[in-house]
């Protein structure tokens, strides 16, 4: 690999490791070999070649408690969301895709993708996103005929799925290579603005389906449930009690606060007659209308096959995007991994899951964001250190500073998790997710959008912009440019998140993957024309900057290099080293959206 | 003054302008001169001649902005508890107490107080423990015959008059020179807890008079209500916007918000519809049950009259406390405060708004804490300086560090809220009153119950033994003595919490001033026999210690001086000068509470 990575000592080691394996790049080639669909499969060959040797320690490695905690963590996580989604995609597409889907989809996932993948830390489900684009399709789709909408949206799975495999043989996943938090933030805003819009119209919903007093209600239960993991999460991340409680408190955040208030509403009296919508449910493993799982999408017109093309390559694109930034962050350059990535191997599953998917009328899971970045948070021990500094007049002033020392990088936590969500499939835990107010899932929403709204770096950003001065550390790294550039960076961000914001309320929203992708050559190719380099290191990095990461993508593009290595110097006279999270000057400093919209949700 | 008071150069200076008029105390007298009974109205006689000197300027000082923006925040701050606890008084003294009751007596105490009292900051209203008394007695009175409530009042409210003007004649105010953070935090936390409790019953209560639809609404709104005060304060007192931004924010944090909700709660449709409770309002300036204002209380058996007595008596000592404290604490030790205290003439005043308060039956009047400390602050001249810490390696950490450098000592904020409050009472203003729903006053309660229980001193103590020891400040002062004893002293002050709450929820209420009192020689004679005076200067130190203040008492007591000349060296210590407020390692030491609860108020 090139020589920038190596200028630190922790890197340095970790590119030993790699270099042995380093084979696959296409920088350098000559002729018809840089031409990557010319030389099918190679990205995935590699790919698997380079992890499968550690296939056994990632089963052996499980063995602790972090990986217990992370997937209790990781289960609510998982699982409330894509509910919570359904319940929106529901009523929105003729109650075509129910909980069973959702669960079902998840748990096919889960399965697959903690069995076979690359890179079993991507947490792969229901995101509010394919509700979106499954309730933009049935609202096309209606306009002519609603009885084709499973077949049509089985055939747009079965056209993505194809799209997906010419991706990962043509080895383009090396194009994500250039995602940075330019692009990565924006798309982290514009996910929780999307989820706190969910939660609203859920709210707004249950005054639909329930009175009055039970819509009021749903809203004090969606703010209490805020509240109370808001606030759970935020004593985790104190100084108060023992590492040991704060762990807890922290992972299990969501586990309390769900029992307490789904518990809460059933309290006799005024409480439980209050007339509150909870989850919809149909039998176990049943459809939620009345079909076979199979779809009979043979028996699509083939004039709709077509048309489900040009919605197949839109769904790739989404997945290209979604799925790979959800790998990126949770694979950022803020965990210590050590063991190796493999980007198109895992988008090759993904376009089989894609037409498993598809044919039996599920809501299509990929990566999800900000889940998967929580669950390799939820699996990196953090060592919540004491920083002395001593004052020139021989005082010290004491601070916490929390270091990731290692990640139990591993599958077992996420199988584990798929078989719990297989086992809520079955009647008895399916009747125990029908006693929940769907309030609670309005109140996840908020949980989850908000957690990736207040620590995203746009918001870093602006906040370091409207303070005032003189308070402002004098060795903060953006005050080395200029605030009109800072302001034209979070510009760009904010234009780029209210057109994606702003389409997904139209029926154009699944057009949507479209503008998000176009954020990268936006900065790949534009934006060194607006910007130095200098000042665009300061602004940016790539999301993942770790080798073990880059080299599924055959090493830190080219173009890049230059960028790169003055953000790592920026990274490194701030905290010393890469893997410190949290003190409160790199919190100010707004650079690490990703790395702190995980911290804020997990401790 | 004695030669402790004189250690600080700033000290020096006041006790040069005080020690020319010192011509009062009680110390070292001996014979018949001790007897303070004996040399009636020498007290009140010096605080007058103290104060009088200063009248001209108590109205030529207030042409400033900040007289203004704290004639808006009191006029807020003032009537809107007030009206708060009418709503609960209403209900449980048979109607007999509305809204005109409640404005009639804000409105004649302000009048009162900003003209003719010595310390025109301490603002006079309706309590919450004025409502506990009034109707307790009115518990008491229905089980004989309600008839006669009135008239017993009036009896109450007279004989409480005379047994203040035999306390301020008889130069008794002088006691509370022994008052310190022991009780006033005692205090505080329990006005804390009665305000939230009142909010719970307040929202409870709703669910009776309009239906579930509007139960749940007024929860909302209490919530969002609670938070967008708090929210504003929070900003208000962060480091983002200019100061002048800041400023507004945290002046007008309760304005905003009420007018927000009280307009959302007016939006046609749904919220319209929902069948709101809203504050219920009869004739301007008439009483609120069918009667004259004055009562006939000559027409109650003279048996009466004489049962009268006793209540009378507590009520004495409950205001005896509470209205002394809170001129303490609108006077406390971190106000730069220059012109003189009058304890024993207000004492005196307040005698007189008792008696006509009783006469014409209103919930009389007495000190507001924490009001009194919000008026005084929203006065003080803050200025947020900049702390450069430099550190050992060259680098520095610049934190915000809030100075009190001035108050705006006059009385004219005081009597314009009072005009303002006169206004209230016409007819126009009597029906915008009436738009208000009362949830909002539900969340009046929260807000200012909250901001005096989050920065008590209680609580910071015990965060302090909760929070892991290594993340301490090696110079926090109370790392010197042995945590059991903390233990002692917060359990101590925690078991008069609530023994005080507890008798709040029972018929023996009107017994609670004999307990809160207690706490003072529970103080002075028991507590430093199980504290070393050493200890005791670390946790407690007396709520005002301004020799401008201590004067009306004739100085600081004997019995205390030593622990005291610890507590200030401990307090010098730790910040440099009496003044600084709000630096972080002041806040997590936990002996300002009174202060620190003044400032979550107001900025």
């Amino acid at each position: 690999m090139e020589s920038s990575d190596a200028t630190d000592p922790g890197n340095k080691e970790r590119l030993e490791r790699t270099k042995t394996r380093e084979s696959y790049t296409f920088q350098g080639q000559r002729g018809w070999r840089k031409w990557r669909i010319l030389r099918p499969g190679r990205g995935m060959y590699h790919d698997v070649k380079r992890r499968l040797p550690y296939y056994w320690s990632d089963i052996t490695d499980a063995l602790t408690y972090r990986a217990f905690a992370s997937t209790v963590r990781m289960y609510f996580v998982n699982v409330l969301p894509a509910i919570a989604f359904t319940l929106d995609m529901y009523r929105r597409t003729g109650e075509f895709f129910g909980v069973n889907e959702a669960l079902f989809a998840s748990a096919l996932a889960g399965t697959v993708f903690s069995l076979l993948s690359c890179q079993p830390l991507t947490i792969v489900g229901v995101t509010g996103l394919i509700a979106l684009f499954n309730y933009t399709i049935y609202d096309i789709i209606i306009q002519y005929d609603p009885s084709i909408y499973p077949a049509f949206t089985a055939w747009v799975g079965i056209w993505a799925a194809i799209f997906h495999w010419i991706v990962s043989f043509g080895n383009y996943s090396d194009y994500m290579a250039y995602v940075t938090d330019f692009s990565s933030e924006t798309f982290g805003m514009y996910v929780g603005i999307i989820y706190c819009i969910k939660g609203v119209e859920e709210l707004v919903y249950l005054f639909e389906v329930s009175d009055f007093d039970g819509g009021y209600l749903s809203i004090i239960i969606a703010i209490v449930y805020f509240g109370s993991v808001y606030g759970l999460e935020k004593v985790g991340n104190s100084t108060v009690f023992t590492p040991g409680i704060r762990s807890i408190l922290a992972d299990y955040s969501f586990v309390f606060p769900t029992l307490f208030w789904v518990g809460f509403s059933h309290i006799p009296g005024r409480l439980e007659n209050t007339g509150l919508y909870r989850v919809p449910i149909v039998g176990a493993f049943q459809p939620t209308v009345d079909r076979n799982w199979v779809i009979d999408f043979w028996n699509l017109d083939v004039g709709w096959v077509f048309v489900a093309v040009p919605f197949g390559f839109l769904m790739m694109l989404l997945f290209y995007y979604d799925h790979n930034v959800s790998s990126l962050t949770a694979q950022a350059r803020q965990y210590p991994l050590t063991k190796p990535a493999g980007f198109h191997w895992d988008f090759f599953l993904l376009g089989c899951t894609c037409f498993v998917g598809g044919v039996i009328g599920l809501p299509l899971p990929n990566g999800l964001v900000p889940q998967a970045p929580v669950h390799t948070d939820s699996l990196t021990i953090y060592e919540t250190k004491l920083e002395v500094t001593k004052t020139k007049d021989g005082g010290e002033i004491r601070k916490p500073m929390v270091e990731a020392t290692a990640v139990v990088e591993q599958r077992i936590s996420h199988f584990l998790m798929a078989l719990a969500i297989w086992g809520t499939m079955t009647g008895p835990l399916l009747t125990v997710l029908h006693t929940m107010p769907a309030a609670v899932f309005a109140g996840v929403f908020f949980v989850v959008g908000w957690g990736s709204i207040e620590t995203n770096g746009i918001v870093l950003k602006a906040r370091y912009l409207i303070s005032e001065r003189r308070f402002i550390d004098r060795d903060e790294p953006l005050n080395t440019i200029s605030r009109k550039k800072i302001m034209l960076f979070i510009g760009l961000q904010i234009f780029g998140v209210i057109c994606t914001v702003a389409i997904s309320q139209t029926i154009a929203a699944i057009g949507f993957p479209v503008l998000i992708i176009a954020l990268i050559p936006l900065r790949t190719f534009l934006m060194p024309k607006w910007f130095s380099v200098r000042e665009l290191g300061v602004l940016d990095a790539l999301t993942a900057n770790n080798p073990t990461v880059l080299v599924s993508f055959g090493g830190t593009p080219s173009g890049m290099r230059e960028t790169e290595e003055i953000a790592r110097g920026v990274a490194d006279a701030e905290s010393g080293t890469m893997a410190k999270v949290e003190s409160a000057r790199s919190r100010s400093r707004g650079r690490s959206a990703v790395r702190q919209r995980a911290g804020s949700i997990t401790r």
